[in-house]
């Protein structure tokens, strides 16, 4: 078994056997393979794809170059949830602690910000004093304890993925299905939970932009679960526009705690609602949908919710006061610019990678790795999909430093939007859900 | 303009520039480009192929990546030859001198053996003494005195191809048609010849084992050189079988003298003259074929091209005794294993890289890099293709030192012919010629 024979036979349609993946891996994560035939190794899976098997394997190599938490011995089923990325999606913030509240065990591991999507770790860490980095041992304490803690990988998860990914990054090889699957599946088969739930965004503010491309990936990461012997539902959901009205780190932060309260956009509230009643039905809280849902509401409305996310915050090292007097403690941005309308009809499309590039252009995510973040910058939406705009009203409110220049993200935005005479037809927030 | 951008468009299909191919490359050739980069972007070039103007600016940045010597000077017109690899294709032996004794600057720049094929230095090296490494003064020297010279690449001639291919050779990117076909046109652009016939060869011993997959690869390198100014033929020309008999160094060189005195076996004569006679016309020497056929005859006849061969030998450094005694010269292998057929019938195929392989395994090859070339070592094949052999009778005879072990290559040969009761249909030598 050598190297070479692996890329020839990937780059030649052949089906890479077991042996040979765990070989791959292992040696590329001890360096013990040149970067040079990995690129090239992955640029031929790139062009010639794997079956489910093979990414099983693949998947389960990358779990086993790192750390597995093993969280049997806390007591209750753990689920976690996991988005591949949009623009405004701050579900994490409200999902996590509702299902703690409802009675899961929510070990939730999250990324940064990534291209033009918003990153969990970063939204949290502009709550004053919130560590996104415990050791395992105050993770193991908090879901003991409050039944949720957020916390980033650490370096000793899947060492493989973050040696593969740095890779890819710079070798045009992000985008295969295969890979992104096994990238994101390692990852959560690392960290201990019992169940997953998985978001698959799809639209012109996700990474999968069809449909087809969005249940392939939802397809194969269930697939890959069911074969890990992990319980695994997919719900591939709509991201042609911003989720919500708020997109930037505190504004979503704060839009999360609206929510929480029990007010708040109600396409957010929805999918919340819809993704947080699967993990409690799969993690056998509720029998059925209706149930869960009971359940989550009685969560929100009793203010209980809202204090599991206090305690997790303050557990975190963040400033609890967050949830009371968020402007106080909140970073908030001192200039405020708007986004008119220049005619009057209906939102018909809004070109969603734009806006997140444009909360990008006022600071409120990264263009380059170590690019500092304001967390105060973002964008409010004033106009959806499907709603009336006159001439002269708000499409937008952009947020930022007052030294930022804000032309970027103005022409963006302004560009972002498609108005015309008729209104559109409703597109579904939920398109279909896998298991 | 980034190496990820052009990787990228690539991977997408797109066209490069002769901007995105110019820097690429001369980026790459300076170290400025990593290589797991550049494992990628040959690995994107192997799927999606470059038409035939991305090709010429690869190769034309390739070439320019190092010294383009300039023979203008040099009285005469400069033609050269090259073969794309093959068993037993000892023809640029015969062919240089011979060429030069008809009147043209033959300025020869061949390889090693590769895989299963033989290479010209390899085989000029058999002779004692022969050095292929000159000076470009001596070269031009040699080529000024008398017409010809016969010598590998310096390290400064298109260095770009040298690090591409040690890459491409890990990263099994080496069988890509627009790769090939740039890194053989980058070296003969970079030698100084105003015109050039190819070679290509087809069948179980060539690197194209196709007729389709031969003639892309010959219409690339024609397109290619026309539009890099210089004139180019291809022939696309048999090799599933061995050409002539001998298959080894010395015995290759030890041929190569028989037929510079008018022997020799019929196929190897009959190209040598095809692949001369339009060198002859391409410069200007012949008018048509049939005068060019009649001028390399004289040639031979008279023994002026067996002269030009000894006046090389012996201006290279080799001992040219080799000419009148070669096996007093050459080095002979001390113990001869005869592989005798099993069966009764005629000989209707030959897997000619099992006999390339055989050789190998004889020590007329090299497995890896750096092992030494037992030039005495090799194969005189005793029936080719379409000849009747009875049961007992030998197929073919080995030359190996007394101490190899010719088990493997005996085996290989046995296994290599395909022996049944009908004739086979002949096949031509030559299939097309494109110019």
């Amino acid at each position: 078994m050598n190297v070479y024979e692996i890329i020839s036979t990937k780059r030649n349609n052949g089906r890479l056997s077991p042996d040979e993946i765990a070989f791959i891996i292992s040696r590329f994560t001890a360096d013990g393979i040149p970067d040079y035939q990995m690129a090239a190794f992955l640029m031929a899976v790139y062009f010639r794809g794997m079956d489910h098997d093979e990414i099983s394997c693949l998947t389960r190599a990358m779990t086993e170059s790192g750390d597995v938490i093993d969280l049997s011995d806390i007591p209750g089923v753990k689920v976690d949830k996991h988005s591949t990325g949009g623009v405004g999606d701050g579900v994490s913030l409200v999902l996590a602690p509702l299902a703690a509240c409802a009675g899961l065990v929510v070990p939730m591991m999250s990324g940064r910000a990534l291209g033009h999507t918003g990153g969990t770790l970063d939204k949290l860490e502009s709550i004053p004093g919130f560590r996104t980095s415990l050791s395992t041992d105050e993770y193991r304490q908090l879901l003991r304890r409050i039944g949720v803690a957020m916390i980033g990988q650490t370096a000793t998860v899947a060492p493989a993925d973050k040696k593969m990914y740095a890779l890819r990054d710079v070798t045009a090889t992000v985008d295969s299905i295969p890979l992104i699957a096994a990238s994101i599946m390692s990852k959560k088969l690392a960290e201990g939970c019992d169940a997953l739930v998985l978001d698959v965004k799809c639209g012109s503010g996700a990474f999968m932009k069809t449909q087809a491309e969005a249940r392939t990936l939802a397809a194969t990461m269930v697939a890959i679960g069911n074969k890990c012997g992990k319980k695994v539902t997919a719900f591939i959901t709509d991201m042609d526009q911003p989720l919500g009205r708020a997109v930037g780190n505190a504004l979503e932060v704060k839009q999360a705690i609206e929510v929480l309260k029990g007010r708040g956009p109600a396409d957010f509230i929805e999918l919340t609602l819809a993704l947080a009643a699967r993990m409690l039905v799969v993690g056998g809280i509720a029998g059925n949908n209706d149930t869960a849902r009971t359940i989550l509401l009685q969560c929100i409305r009793s203010g209980s919710a809202l204090m599991h996310f206090e305690k997790m915050v303050e557990a975190q090292g963040g400033d609890p006061r967050v949830v009371d007097t968020p402007d106080t403690v909140l970073a908030v941005a001192p200039k405020e610019t708007v986004v008119l309308s220049v005619r009057t009809g209906y939102v018909r499309a809004i070109d969603t990678q734009a806006v997140g590039m444009a909360a990008i252009a006022l600071g409120a995510g990264r263009r380059k790795q170590d690019d500092r973040i304001d967390y105060g910058a973002g964008i409010i939406v004033e106009k959806k999909r499907g709603e009336r705009v006159v001439a002269g009203e708000p499409l937008a409110r952009l947020f930022s430093a007052a030294t930022t220049d804000v032309s970027e993200a103005m022409a963006k935005i302004a560009g972002a939007y498609t108005i015309g005479d008729e209104r559109p037809d409703p597109l579904p927030l939920i398109h279909a859900e896998l298991d």
